[in-house]
């Protein structure tokens, strides 16, 4: 059978049994996977073009068009993380010399703008301090002033806690012949958002965020507006994997006969199937004032332990993800891993622009209780009796 | 809470419970899940950023170093199906203007010329029958002719059922200047096969076929040579997803410290992880020859029942996935529904080139068993007992 000889042996590590802490995972994203999202991870596996999936991809179509509040017929899962959605969108929405207007005021941003420069469109960053968020006014000069094809806005920014207002700003894209890209990752199910009521062109979110399915797909959702472009594009995506087109037709948006194109993640989709059941069972509304009750209450104990809120006007504040600026005297790794060492719960530093400046806490569908609130709060006023002080 | 009133209600479908059919899929993958992948699923989620989800991951990089029979450092899991990880080899591999030379005897050929195409390589197809093999001659003319940087092969041809030998290729490429690129998908586990030893550059399969994991994740591996281009490249790749000096960093194979790129799917590379570990208990050898034996025992009985085998040479029969010429006088659909319809047994049609011409029989990891190929070949006598046939 062998033609020669093995010259890499089996690795001693995975003769170790797959022995797994337990973690409160309070932080920005992955949350933990709610019951139901665990036990469709066990699940066995079904043929990837039969018409048992087909069903839970309608179904999970279904349930994305509800959690978007949309109507849009090209809608469907990426199998990929929300990186990998962020490119999709991008890849078949800009053309090579495209302008493409990018508020950057957080990592989101930034990427979105490093990727559609290697797309080689003209990018307009709108660069604003963290924190911050942009008014209509802002994004009515960029228009004005470059004409883009499209513009990107992220709906939660978690690397800095701020929540974007997004009224009427699709209409004003609109006027300008301007698409509207925007990233709610950290924000679906957590906070209003109305994706045909405002007017977005293209919205995507995770699966691991407050839907507490597991990381590694994504949720996309197209208008007939931004079809209209994909469809019209002069060049192929350089992407056939990401090709939403090819993608359409898997996903039963296009009314053809579905055709093989990749194999779609089976067990995750029965997972984040569940997890959208979940939602449409509870119900956006309250799943919204569910995240907002709970994370003002922790803000409120944040505040009694002497914590900061770094984002200082409580209307923008994220009501999924908080960022807490880091105590004077205290070096934020200390805090996050005392929390970590001591309470097995897992708060996060900063990201992008907000490295070295926050702490991040998320509270994010099962994991928004008030119980984990407390949890936190006494795990951190701990940490911070206990974590060394230094002269900055 | 809510400014704005919900539009679209929650979905009926949605409020059915998951009930999911039984089937044994025996087609070209994806393959059942064994016993420790379906647990693992199961898990809860650790994590992210987190130690022991390192732990996890360079478990999975020395699981993959033995299973591909490699030392490269540069060996990782990309996040999304193979479809992606071939993508990442050529996004990162290719820069526009390059000629990749392409073995195109079957679907993955095929897809790979697509891809070279849209990322503005200049593609040369070495276009042949289906069901035919590359020599080394074959070869050689290709590099004569067109001086590639990249020669793309398939290992496990899965949509014709060839494997095609590797010995002396990667040789052969280097004194030609040339990369040579192998897609291992259907035959990784399978099939012998030694990175190292025969000189294969760069090297993808996928989680869903013979290791039994859930779909959605691909293993990877870079030789330093292909590790040299990739890092001397005169432009970024068009992809910032699946750049692979970005997704190096994540994997610990830069030495460097890991910094954030994207959400790795960890529920799912639990169970790769598992499957991996299974895979070094198992043993290669082993698991090759049980593969081989168990592949001669269905051609034994499918020969049996009068049908005949697509591949002439039995030498270069692929030992995981055989093709069957469409018995005359049946109609491919039948069968196939047949044997899904009474027994629940998954088996395909042809693909790409082979559409029509072939059914697609796989006998993958736990499913590669003496007792399923009797199933089948009582559930396919009886097919043929029963379907319909025609005067063609």
């Amino acid at each position: 059978m062998a033609s020669q000889q093995l010259l890499v042996a089996p690795p001693k590590g995975l003769r170790r049994p797959l022995v797994l802490p337990y973690q409160l995972l309070l932080g920005p994203g992955p949350s933990n996977l709610a019951p139901p999202m665990q036990v469709a991870g066990g699940q066995r596996m079904i043929g990837h073009m039969h018409t048992s999936m087909f069903q839970v991809m309608d179904e999970i179509k279904q349930g994305i068009q509800y959690a978007f509040q949309t109507q849009n017929a090209l809608t469907l899962v990426v199998s990929g993380p929300a990186h990998c959605a962020l490119e999709t969108a991008l890849c078949n929405l800009l053309e090579p010399g495209d302008a493409f207007l990018v508020g950057a005021n957080g990592i989101w941003g930034q990427r979105a703008a490093e990727i559609g420069e290697r797309l080689g469109a003209r990018v307009h960053p709108m660069i604003k301090d963290p924190g911050s968020y942009y008014t209509l006014q802002d994004v009515e000069e960029g228009l004005n002033q470059y004409k883009p094809a499209l513009l990107f806005l992220t709906h939660g920014e978690s690397s800095t806690g701020v929540i974007q207002p997004l009224d009427s700003f699709g209409e004003l894209c609109h006027r300008y012949k301007c698409l509207l890209l925007v990233d709610c990752v950290a924000s679906l199910g957590g906070a209003p958002l109305y994706m045909d009521q405002q007017g977005i062109d293209v919205l995507y979110a995770g699966s691991q965020k407050v839907l507490n399915a597991p990381p590694g797909m994504s949720l996309i959702s197209f208008s007939d507006r931004a079809k209209s472009k994909v469809y019209n594009r002069k060049t192929k995506p350089f992407s056939f994997f990401m090709d939403v087109k090819l993608l359409a037709n898997i996903w039963g948006c296009d009314g053809q006969p579905r055709m093989y194109h990749h194999t779609v993640p089976v067990i995750g989709l029965l997972a984040l199937r569940e997890s959208l059941a979940l939602l449409a069972e509870q119900g956006l509304e309250r799943s919204w004032q569910r995240h907002h009750e709970v994370t003002q209450y922790l803000h409120r104990r944040l505040q009694e332990l002497g914590l900061q809120l770094f984002v200082k006007d409580p209307a923008f504040r994220l009501p999924t993800v908080t960022t807490v600026v880091v105590p004077a005297g205290y070096r934020w790794r200390d805090v996050i891993s005392y929390v970590m060492d001591h309470f097995s719960i897992e708060i996060t530093g900063g990201l992008g622009p907000t490295v070295g400046k926050v702490l991040r806490i998320g509270l994010l569908g099962c994991n928004a209780t008030r119980e984990n609130v407390d949890r936190l709060a006494d795990a951190l006023r701990e940490a911070l009796q206990h974590c060394p002080q230094h002269q900055l």
